[in-house]
């Protein structure tokens, strides 16, 4: 096993108060540092007599390490830890979002404008032609970011409660990328059918719902259902953000290693809401020599054990009617893409794969295989951690998404739409910039939600799903 | 009839060219004046060879005296006027609400804070002790303002696309009343049952709900449903905001007039969600003497037209079980409460009330009965007009009322709750201060929101409907 390295994710500042002679600093800073912790910040926040007190920040790689990371500093000498407090914890006191109004109410003018009578002619407006909820309400820069909280991250069924931090989070970054205005909706339902409900009923209010952290096989029911019912978008982003982001990513490492997109050999690990997703709109792409494993091994249409959804899925995948251990389905192929679990592939499935290899291994935090397990004929790792090169992760598309499909006021998303944004998004990178270790820029590059938006946009006015007068 | 006067919701702005010589910006403000139009401000936004251009301000009446303003403008020699701007209109382009972010993402250490892996570990948290939702959500700070679209304004029916700015209005006023989170849930239902549901399902997100312009009946049905399913204050405000405000006011013309409160023999008319909450939070707080009219006239147990609800109120009321016209029940009233339509109430019906007597008409935006027609033997008169004195206003109340509950973390809502409100906010009025046309606070006075927020607060506590922790 490789250990994971410290996450700004677990951060605690310790409090000290250190004796004010040579070497303590020294002394408690090597403590820390044995102790695997990874110093973030060192502040000085008091004096006493004969110590100072200092705010020390350190990043752990779970709560465990953290609390190892305490018990380290506490036994220096000369050095009383007086407090930690969890950096996370405190930044998420009181919750990460807040509404805001454009209009101060100030004099019975303002109540006047921003209330009634004023609003009622708005009201009226919208009554007598309801396009124009698009013009004079928030509508068209609103997402409704919508979760029954039955698969939140890797914490499974947690509940609507425990969902909204993440919903929240989610929420923060589509406002943060894309300058949209995203409001988590929590749902309290124990059924798919209420849950399609509950999303029809909200509609009104949002341009798009963005659905989240839905179990699986519901989530597909429940998209079916509210694309089906509604006239905005509805997408699911841990199926088809993650299915974007795979697809740019592999144009690229096709292109790195000078195979073609639609010849390549696939083998994928995990038929999750994710690897569905991948599946199709890999198919969508003409990338047609799939072969899909669950934990049953490969997926083929002989098996008794499959859904609806996975019974699609051998239909879509696995021309050669191949069966077998997912390990057999290993040899030969170009590419493994990885939607599983942690510590699911060994090394030598890897090794009997083609010559320049693509390796996708997606499960986070702890990937189906390390990078430095690989054996020498893999010529592009790809996984979802930040610590490792070539991050899948699906703020690289999302909020590019949604952005163009709010400028446009699109009235659905499709595999087309999908298609045109993994495109935008492998575009971003030159052919100078290129290389087995940057294969997708970084979330954090400015020209990737602009481009992924202008992508979107154009192609559902191309596809004449924008709403009249969207864009003029 | 009386005209109404201008108001800023009908406020455009004329862009016109004048002709630069003495006397045109004098006629052009005469004529204006001439049509009714109340000016608001002259700019100078340009000039050209001869002539200087002003964007011109002007208040009107409706729609349609807003036209004949911009026609009487327009037949000014020497004046062109070369666009007309709808003030409101502008103001709502684009809506009035959006999501802020407490949280910047500007690098990968903020993206693990705000996201996963950091926020798993809140998300954790709150799945081993929900109650910490409170805590590290947005929740405690958050309330929904739910409608159906049923009953909005003066205009009835129209629908959720259409309830969206009166929504978004409803939200700003919270936030710029009480800094409270508000967010519009304009839901497409056709049921009670349905709208229920919705109601039930979103809770997780918001520390409460506020229904908003539900038609009645329905909206007693949807209210109580809430109230029970849900441990979270529900409040439809067209119902309490409005009888706590009256409550107040009443309290304070009684004081006013030297009449004992509970002594005071009332006739209401207008037995819709208003009416009705004012009849039950009057006989909570002891005033027992009322009579309810609707449309078919006094409400007694022997109609055989009366629904549940007024049935109920037929029992409540009423005690010397009259029957007749509501012109039957003003004899010898000492209060007249107004909450029905336009010019239902005569002046000869007042005269026969009782000396001093209370007149509430509070139809809007028209009255039931213009303060200019009424006769001498009227004390104290209120409207729901700004451009009366004692504006019967429930943002008086309910910024204050969600504060204190939020402050609280309360779970519900009731009767002592209102009543605890209303006497806060009775209580503003000093006996210096009080006076016929000064019974009620202005909405912009500062201490309207901390007493009102206090008093819920401190009730919610002693009834022991505070989470714990609340306010600790």
């Amino acid at each position: 096993m490789f250990e994971i390295s410290p996450s700004a994710g677990y951060t605690q500042t310790l409090r000290c108060e250190l004796r004010q002679e040579p070497g303590t600093l020294g002394r408690l800073t090597s403590a820390i540092g044995e102790a695997g912790g990874d110093l973030e910040a060192l502040e000085i926040v008091g004096h006493r007599k004969g110590t100072v007190i200092r705010d020390i920040s350190v990043m752990a790689r779970d709560d465990d390490h953290a609390r190892k990371i305490a018990d380290a500093a506490r036994a220096v000498d000369g050095v009383e830890v007086v407090g930690v407090t969890d950096r996370i914890f405190e930044q998420h006191l009181g919750g990460k979002l807040s509404v805001r109004s454009s209009i101060h109410v100030r004099t019975r003018n303002d109540l006047s404008m921003a209330y009634t009578p004023g609003v009622g002619r708005v009201s009226r407006a919208i009554a007598d032609d309801v396009d124009q909820v698009w013009d004079f309400t928030m509508r068209a820069n609103t997402v409704a970011v919508l979760t029954d909280g039955t698969a939140v991250l890797g914490l499974g069924d947690i509940g609507p409660e425990a969902a909204l931090p993440v919903m929240e989070g989610k929420a923060v970054l589509f406002k943060e990328f894309a300058d949209i205005d995203a409001f988590p909706v929590c749902v309290n339902v124990r059924s798919a059918d209420e849950l399609i409900a509950v999303g029809k009923a909200i509609a009104p209010t949002f341009g798009g719902i963005n659905l989240e952290d839905i179990s699986s096989p519901r989530c597909f029911e429940v998209e079916n259902a509210l694309k089906e019912a509604l006239d905005i978008p509805v997408f699911h982003d841990d199926q088809h953000g993650t299915a974007v982001v795979v697809l740019a990513a592999l144009t690229n490492a096709a292109r790195c290693v000078g195979k073609s997109l639609d010849q390549l050999r696939i083998v994928m690990l995990g038929m999750g809401a994710a690897g569905v997703a991948c599946v199709k709109l890999l198919n969508h792409a003409n990338v047609d020599d799939i072969i899909g494993c669950d934990r049953g091994g490969i997926v083929h249409s002989g098996r008794d054990d499959l859904d609806d959804v996975k019974r699609s899925i051998a239909e879509q995948t696995n021309q050669d009617h191949r069966t077998g251990d997912a390990f057999d389905a290993f040899r030969d192929a170009d590419v493994f893409i990885g939607l599983s679990g942690p510590n699911t592939v060994e090394p030598d499935w890897v090794a009997t794969m083609a010559d320049d290899a693509i390796v996708f291994a997606l499960a986070n935090p702890v990937p189906e295989i390390m990078p430095e397990q690989l054996p020498d004929n893999v010529g592009v790792i790809a996984t979802g951690r930040s610590d490792y090169p070539n991050q899948i992760n699906n703020v690289l598309v999302f909020p590019g998404i949604f952005r163009g499909l709010l400028d446009a006021r699109a009235t659905n998303v499709d595999l087309d739409t999908e298609q045109a944004a993994a495109r935008a998004l492998a575009e971003i990178v030159t052919d100078d910039e290129l290389h087995a270790e940057y294969i997708i820029p970084s979330p954090f590059d400015e020209r990737v939600v602009p481009a992924v938006a202008e992508a979107v946009r154009l192609q559902v006015e191309q596809a004449g799903t924008a709403r009249a007068d969207g864009t003029e």
